[in-house]
Formats: structure tokens, C-alpha cells, sequence
């Protein structure tokens, strides 16, 4: 794992809890982003060579709406950046460990992303990712 | 905050978590250290810039057993290096966070230690930490 790219934290209310994140990091959020398919808005904050990632549900089935419910707000999950995440995952199915998304999936961030299960590592929900080009920016060909 | 320095997990046995977390991080632990009076056992993995600190309970009145028993296993603490504590909590105080210790700690891995309490924080236990010299290295005089 070359560094933890970012630490997931779910909240209930983005805006003011980007207020709160602000006031405690001495920095403002750099990015809100919705990744519909996640049912989840997003938003973002650097320390050094970290992230902490803010997350709110929009949908009530989201896993993030779930995870309120269930256990308040808190930590998450935890992002750590990899070179080659087929590659990784590959090597972390070879160990045994139970990985959500053998095909990586796109995340936030211009990522891609694949979840552990946290039952099989100490009950922390791991994410892997890989940093790709972001596609919407190219110039139409 | 300059970047997160680790990432605190709590895990009931350390030498079962120190296998698995060596096959998940792909490099072995690098120190294990206890903080008696913390009443914990900690073992320490680098992943780039960053750390995973396992906590293992030893005292049934540590807030490590306090957590396990509240929550089970999982994500316990981030912590952001800075660099200079004192004026760091001086900082949040006069945003209005509650430090848990005003006056910093000693902790585990040659750190000054200060806490946040969680409920000001989105449910999220923020501990500072500033780099400190090992004194117990130092040449007697």
C-alpha cells in the first residue's frame, strides 16, 4: 500500500460539517463531488499527502444512509492508493481475504476503487484505489 | 495538520492482527510497543508517509477494552501530525473543540499526544500528535 490516500467519514449534514472540517483542518474543502451510484455527495479536504473525505447519503439506500442508521457518524472506511489495483486485488484474493469487487468499479476522485469486506480485516472497511485520467475532461476526438 | 500520521485500530488479539494485517499491507510490522499507561499493546506498520497502530487492550479498564466491548473491533482514532502542539490546541480551543487534554501527553512512538472529543467531531476521535525526540536513546550525561 503506497500511503493512505483517504479516510471516509460519513456525516449527516455535509454543509455544516464542512464548516466543522474546516475550522478543525485550517483549510476549506477543495472539491464537492455526487457520485450517484453510490448514493452519496462528497466532499473533500488535503492534509499533506492525505484526504479526508466527507460523506453524506442522498439516497436512503445507500450504504452510507445504512451505516448512519446503524452505527451514527463516524469513520467509515479507510482508502489506501495502490500503483495497480487489478494486480492488488489478485494478490489479496491469493491471501485469502474477501474482496467486494473483483472488477474494480469508478469512485469519487477519478478513481478506481475495490472494497474488503470488514469482516475478514479486524471490522475496518478497506478500500483500494487507483488514480486514472480524468475521461471528462479530454477533448472530444 | 500536516498529514494523517496513523490510523488507530482496536483488535482483541494482536498476534493473530499482526499476521493479517502483514498479508493486507503486504510489509511486516516494523515495532510493538505497550503504553502501560494508556493500557495498551501496540504494534506499528508503515504504509508510505503513513501508519497503522493495532491497540490491543492489556487492562480491562483501558479505553481500548472500553471500546471492544461498545463496538468490537474496528477504527478507533486518527491521528494528524502537526507541528507544534501546544499552539495547535490553542488554536482549536478558540474554535471551540473540546481537547481532551490541554496540556499534551505522552504517547506511543516518541509522540506528543492531545485529544479531541469525538462528539465535536462528527463522531470522530482526532488525536494530534508532534513528533518528539527519544529521549530513552540519548546518551546518559
Amino acid at each position: 500500500m503506497n500511503k493512505i490516500e483517504h479516510l471516509g467519514i460519513a456525516v449527516h449534514d455535509l454543509e455544516a460539517s464542512n464548516a466543522l472540517f474546516e475550522k478543525l483542518m485550517g483549510v476549506p474543502h477543495y472539491k464537492i463531488e455526487e457520485v450517484a451510484s453510490e448514493g452519496v455527495r462528497t466532499s473533500f479536504f488535503k492534509a499533506g499527502p492525505n484526504k479526508i473525505e466527507l460523506l453524506q447519503a442522498i439516497d436512503d439506500n445507500s450504504p452510507i444512509a445504512k451505516f448512519l442508521e446503524k452505527r451514527g457518524e463516524g469513520i467509515h472506511h479507510i482508502a489506501f492508493a495502490v500503483d495497480d489495483i487489478v494486480a492488488e486485488i489478485e494478490r489479496l484474493v491469493q491471501e485469502g481475504f474477501s474482496v467486494l469487487n473483483t472488477t474494480p468499479k469508478k469512485g469519487a476522485d477519478n478513481k478506481l476503487v475495490a472494497f474488503l469486506h470488514p469482516k475478514g480485516t479486524n471490522g475496518v472497511l478497506i478500500e483500494l484505489c487507483q488514480e486514472v485520467p480524468d475521461l471528462g475532461e479530454e477533448l472530444p476526438q
